[in-house]
């Protein structure tokens, strides 16, 4: 075992903002011993996150900054293939905060979740089956209530976890309309994830298509993005209507917060609610998404995309290129066959 | 009844912001004759309301705006002078929005309440037992949900709803961090409703005295103000903060909507919730709120303060001044004895 060579992508100084390639450095290190309730994972896939801004923030956030120098946390699943945890055999596939490194030591009692779906792709526990399902299930169904016949605006539409969103809106019978950046994207809504609607926020006439778009109103507003495009959505809140907060993508930097429309006189008027989430507070929730999320994968009601990086040297630029908007679908890393 | 002649305060003009006198006429009239079903009530008691504000303007609303030459709309209380409802009979001291008249006739299904607490003076229907402590007990039990040893912060708290939300909040076992608007209010705040701190926005350093008045975080914010002052209790909010949208009275104009700092990323790291709401969509609630106000009324753990402003002709200037932040404690208009 202490000859396999691990490669660790490490934080190398603050990002000031989104991390780039040049916040990260690749290191080699040799796997360590395993001691008695430990396991040794190899990872299969990496995740990349938008998230993963926040996690190497120095500011105030909802969990700790990685420190400096420290392997880059990050969802990965893999296969154990040493085990000091007579509970977990040499062989289970599992997922976890592995980091992004080709091998992880962990205490057994680390692990997330066995990965037990055999009909379903491993990748898949790192996105539609894993935190972005859940975190598209949770956020919808929990916050944002949809009923029938609602109509439910998602922004960053034809990414991970928007495009789960506005599935499971459509399987819980709204009307989906969504948002996307470029022509692309906003293909990918209508034609491979079902959205009734579609709209492109880089275009002219953004505001005018999303008028049209929405013009029964809006009842839910998942929401990835903040910024200029929720300020678009706002203006056509019916009634009632649930906005939920679940990402900040759209806006660079909080440290000083931006300035915007004010938002009050719309929540009072409207009636409506918002109100920002941390799927990580909600773990007890994660098995009943997965089953439905499962279910839904089966039946051919829920479809995903995924975009893999073949090699642990994409992981440095990769959370930059989310915000580049360069991926289609659920962006991973791929460090050995599965 | 057809001698009497009937004062009416008719809305002459449609104001650009918050109205003033200008916008108002007083005009006299005769009291019609009654119809089957209809009832006359001589008002006793006008109401003076921030939210009158929104029911002039032209812009969208909760509520179908006041026509130009109709009587103002608002809460009154009085007594049945004649009827020709049998239910209602002669005597009966009832509210109701009768406007700013000396006298409505007015179907007895448009009686909004009788008022049957004989030991209250009549006055307290249209403030702590009429729509501004419905609101408080609303808008703080059913969307803030305090808990015992939380904190909660309120704006505007000398006036008739924040005054009544703080004791309502102390009531439930929670600290109460008041902001009012000079050291008047502020000391109104400490001393008479029993806040455990009390912030005078007007001063250099209220951020710093905030801060100080805070320094557990803030667990609910009631916001009867947004702008300025809520920017600054944002700052503080808890993990699971809730946020009770109720009124927008430090905004001169919503439109087009003043920027301010963006509230998303707040929401998000802290997980908290910002609702809007509007009193009238919850009639409902009313009697089991009332129950309970009555209750502590009575029990002398609930008290309040009222500015009575004798005869109609003070009715024009009236809104105007409340945004001035003239009175001290609910205003009303007394037309005669009770």
């Amino acid at each position: 075992m202490s000859q396999r060579v691990n490669r660790q992508v490490l934080l190398a100084s603050r990002p000031p903002g989104i991390p780039q390639a040049e916040h990260f450095e690749i290191v080699t290190s040799p796997v360590p011993e395993l001691q008695p309730g430990e396991v040794l994972v190899r990872n299969i896939y990496l995740s990349v996150e938008p998230a993963m801004r926040g996690w190497v923030a120095a500011v105030a956030n909802y969990s700790e900054p990685v420190a400096i120098g420290a392997v880059m946390r990050s969802f990965a699943a893999g296969r154990i293939e040493a085990s000091r945890d007579p509970a977990l055999p040499v062989g289970t596939k599992v997922t976890g905060l592995f980091g992004w490194q080709d091998y992880a030591v962990v205490q057994g009692t680390a692990i997330e979740r066995r990965v037990e779906e055999d009909d379903l792709p491993l990748s898949t526990s790192l996105g539609v089956m894993g935190i972005n399902g859940v975190t598209a299930h949770f956020g919808l169904l929990e916050l944002g209530q949809p009923k029938a016949g609602e109509t439910v605006v998602v922004s960053t539409a034809a990414g991970a976890v928007g495009s789960c969103v506005g599935q499971i809106a459509r399987i819980h019978g709204c009307r989906t309309v969504g948002i996307a950046g470029g022509p692309d994207k906003r293909a990918l809504c209508v034609e491979r994830f079902g959205f009734d609607a579609a709209v492109d926020y880089k275009t002219d006439d953004f505001a005018e298509q999303l008028a049209k778009a929405c013009e029964g109103g809006v009842d839910v507003y998942y929401d990835n993005t903040a910024g200029a495009i929720s300020d678009a959505v706002m203006a056509h809140l019916n009634v009632g209507a649930r906005i939920v907060v679940c990402g900040t993508a759209s806006v660079a930097s909080w440290n000083p917060a931006p300035q915007g429309p004010r938002v009050e006189r719309h929540l009072l008027v409207k009636r409506a609610r918002m109100q920002g989430f941390v799927i990580f507070d909600h773990a007890d929730r994660y098995p009943a998404a997965r089953r439905d999320l499962a279910q839904w994968l089966r039946e051919g009601k829920l479809v995903y995309l995924e975009e893999v990086l073949d090699g642990i040297a994409h992981a440095p630029d990769a959370v930059a290129g989310l915000y580049r908007g360069e991926n289609l679908g659920k962006r991973l890393i791929r460090l050995t066959d599965d």
